[in-house]
């Protein structure tokens, strides 16, 4: 027992030296304890974690020396990006764990306008990043609701997807290169802006959306873009939701990948959003869904907005829009963006909601909100369910508010382990996936234990096993553990 | 030594089981030694390879049989595709070894419309993809020289590239899932059709791009696009390569992604073609550079062709371009093609040519030009360098031929390795891959020890360990070999 407090003492020592006495935190120390809340803290509050030290290296060499330090230790190692994740993936509960928070490492190391790249530290700030493209006449495209806060480290860590995943792709497709510390606390250096490279193996889409079990991301080299300085948006009503990938395919054909972002409305958030907030349906009349699209170009001469009337004549006439309102102006374009933001917030109001980040091909999303909204109310009757976003991505926030009457912890506890195995179930018939852009941190694993194919959670713990053998890169995370008697069983290593 | 052979026996026996007598080749058999040699020779005719025998499957299931059962007989499994490739990945010198041939693999499982994608076998010829595609009103944009005979499991095993990068990326940016036989002969099922998907680590991008060291690739579910109906070419003369990288700038400034073909084609290649072809130059006088690009659209009311002249009037104007001409009906579009085709042609009418495939961010596509020449008429100075290709992904493939009066076999003799190690050190220090597109195979080797980041290779060791312990996948493709004893001293697994 006393030997292990004096290696404890030892680890807190060492990184301290590492990062100096203002870059380390010790929850267990009084006068340190409130500054680590919002480090221990889950994003939304709902859970407060554990940690023998919260460090802030500010190079690449201090995290390998971390890495390197804890792995003599054998203590873990949780990395932390703006801890804005929805999954747990950036929490331990762990008392003996050190969280390696990379909000010192911001600096944007190089951006290359003629090669349309920067390559920038973990801890910058997405919204950050956006800015700084900007004022370059470019364009970097990941955008999504926590971009305030959250750091482009952790956007890789899990691969985020946002807004304008339909034309420019999940971060993974955004980032070119990346630099990263291993297990053992060396530094893998991919840090390249090439369109183009096959000298062997995907390390960098490995370590993207890996949720920092394979190693901690350091550094990247992400694409930029032509900034989308022309755009206009659309607000449509359609009957159903095939009649909405049938406009989306035809918007596609005239447009290209002109069309950024495609989003679906239900019915049920336009009544939640009239009675919780100022905001109106731009359309009148009630209709059964909508969309708000968005198109966008960086040539200032294309006629997008004569253009986007001609196609939707031709959708209202053939049947597919009933009836749409294009944005005349810039408020009314920022209006119909507040919509989409304000659907998620007026749900609140109604109690609690079951939620689900799920994903199945496009064709098959009429079909997925058919069959989850019988199964859902096979199960609670009068339960309200609540579909809407990415559909252009076949990515569905599928959320189902509380029946009237029932409290959260009631409706909870009676309907949310079965709503889980149902909704999960019609996914998985469906060739879906039961965490489209979430990842799965800490909170999924049930999920991937169950519902992953059996040799792809086999080959995922072989490279686990590989590349860090003390599983010390936040354990607990994305993989779900084997007892330690069929870990060996399943072994087929040798 | 009886015992073996019996073995041996035993294996055939097993193998013909599996795919029946009509669907393998031993090549020792008199009867089909030439039926084989298509199979053991490389795509040039350069090698011919050996083999215990070639076997070719119809199905998944018997595919995981041929593995699991060489697996059983500790023998190496060679998948091949189309054998087109160039680094020789399909080949092998094992006489003990098994080659699959994925050719009867060729059915389409699912085209999808309105997902946009479509699911098919590996054995599936490229060109034949395109046309179903076609067929279905959708487009499939990977598209390379050898387009009529590769496999699309080729394609993907080596992340193939091609002249559609730029627009839609490589095969491993068109692909959503693949289906793949494990080395132990599990089949791991990703043939998902979805655009996000984050539960857990991207196997599928581990997959593309190994060449088979890691497991055969049976099926995949790839990306389809509204078909390009409506395109303009053009083709173009610049003083410099920073001037043509302006112009694509300028270009995707105003097209965005519509640009989706842009070629540089060096004065020598013009020089070459006019001496030794039909074709002539449709820009008259020398430049010392010229452009090919293609602008596409699924638009047809898309008024390209003004858009274009516009572009190029300012272009001009403003000294970016020389001058430019603009093809006025399909057949001037077609011969602008074929000038591009016929450059890698007539350099063959000048003897051997030292090759490089290679890329660099594009803002140092001039530098690695500059650099190149002068390091390689240091070396000999009368050489004659060849750069050409897709400058718009800073993939060069970065030719020298020999100087004029040199027998072909004195000049590799002399100069290709003097050649390379001066090429390779320069694009190292660019930052640049040492192989853009066509991928290692067991050609790079020398290359992948000495300039592939170490821990990268190390890393790459850890997961080809992992998934293959036996190396019997594709051995000796895509890793170095480590020395037996310094293997165990690098591991570092426990």
């Amino acid at each position: 027992m006393a030997k292990k407090t004096v290696t404890i003492d030892d680890l807190k020592k060492s990184l301290t030296l590492i990062v100096g006495k203002k870059q380390i935190l010790f929850p267990e120390r009084a006068e340190d304890n409130a500054l680590c809340q919002s480090y221990l803290e889950e994003s939304r509050g709902r859970s407060v974690g554990k940690a023998l030290a919260i460090v802030f290296p500010s190079s690449t060499e201090e995290v390998a020396q971390i890495v390197a330090t804890c792995r003599y230790h054998k203590t873990p190692v949780v990395p932390q990006g703006g801890n804005t994740g929805r999954c747990l993936g950036a929490q331990t509960d762990d008392e003996n764990a050190v969280i390696i928070n990379l909000k010192n490492m911001n600096k944007i190391r190089q951006l290359d306008s003629d090669n349309m790249t920067m390559t920038v530290e973990a801890g910058c700030i997405l919204q950050d990043l956006q800015d700084y493209a900007a004022k370059a006449d470019l364009f970097f495209p990941l955008s999504l609701g926590s971009e305030g806060s959250c750091q482009i480290g952790g956007n890789l860590a899990t691969n985020a997807g946002g807004i304008n995943v339909l034309r420019y792709g999940n971060a993974r497709e955004l980032t070119l290169g990346v630099e990263a510390v291993t297990a053992n606390g060396t530094v893998l250096n991919e840090l390249y802006g090439l369109r183009k490279n096959n000298t062997g193996y995907d390390l960098k889409s490995l370590f993207i959306g890996s949720e920092g079990t394979l190693g901690i991301i350091t550094a990247v080299t992400l694409k930029l873009f032509p900034p989308e300085i022309n755009n206009e948006h659309a607000f449509v009503a359609v009957k159903n939701i095939d009649d909405a990938v049938s406009c989306l395919r035809t918007l596609q054909r005239h447009f290209g990948n002109k069309i950024s972002t495609f989003e679906l409305i239900p019915q049920q958030a336009i009544a939640f959003l009239e009675k919780h907030s100022e905001l109106t349906c731009p359309i009148e009349n009630h209709h059964p869904w909508y969309v708000w699209y968005k198109i966008a170009d960086s040539n200032p001469a294309t006629p997008l907005f004569d253009e986007n009337l001609i196609i939707l004549d031709k959708l209202m006439a053939e049947g597919t829009v009933i009836t749409a309102t294009v944005a005349q102006n810039e408020s009314m374009k920022q209006y119909f963006a507040q919509i989409r933001e304000m659907i998620v917030e007026v749900q609140k109001c109604e109690g609690h909601s079951i939620k689900f980040d799920v994903s199945v091909p496009v064709s098959a999303i009429a079909n997925l909100v058919e069959k989850g909204n019988a199964a859902a109310k096979a199960i609670c009757p009068n339960i309200r369910p609540y579909p809407f976003g990415h559909i252009g991505d076949g990515n569905i926030h599928y959320n189902f508010n509380c029946p009237v009457g029932i409290d959260d912890a009631t409706y909870r506890l009676n309907y949310q382990e079965k709503l889980q195995q149902a909704i999960y179930d019609i996914i998985d018939g469906l060739d879906g996936s039961f965490s489209a852009e979430h990842g799965i941190g800490s909170q999924k694993l049930a999920e991937m234990k169950y519902y992953k194919d059996p040799i792809a959670l086999d080959l995922m713990r072989r490279i686990k096993h590989a590349f860090d053998p003390f599983y010390l890169m936040n354990p607990n995370k994305v993989i779900p553990p084997l007892a330690k008697k069929s870990r060996e069983e399943g072994s087929d290593n040798n």
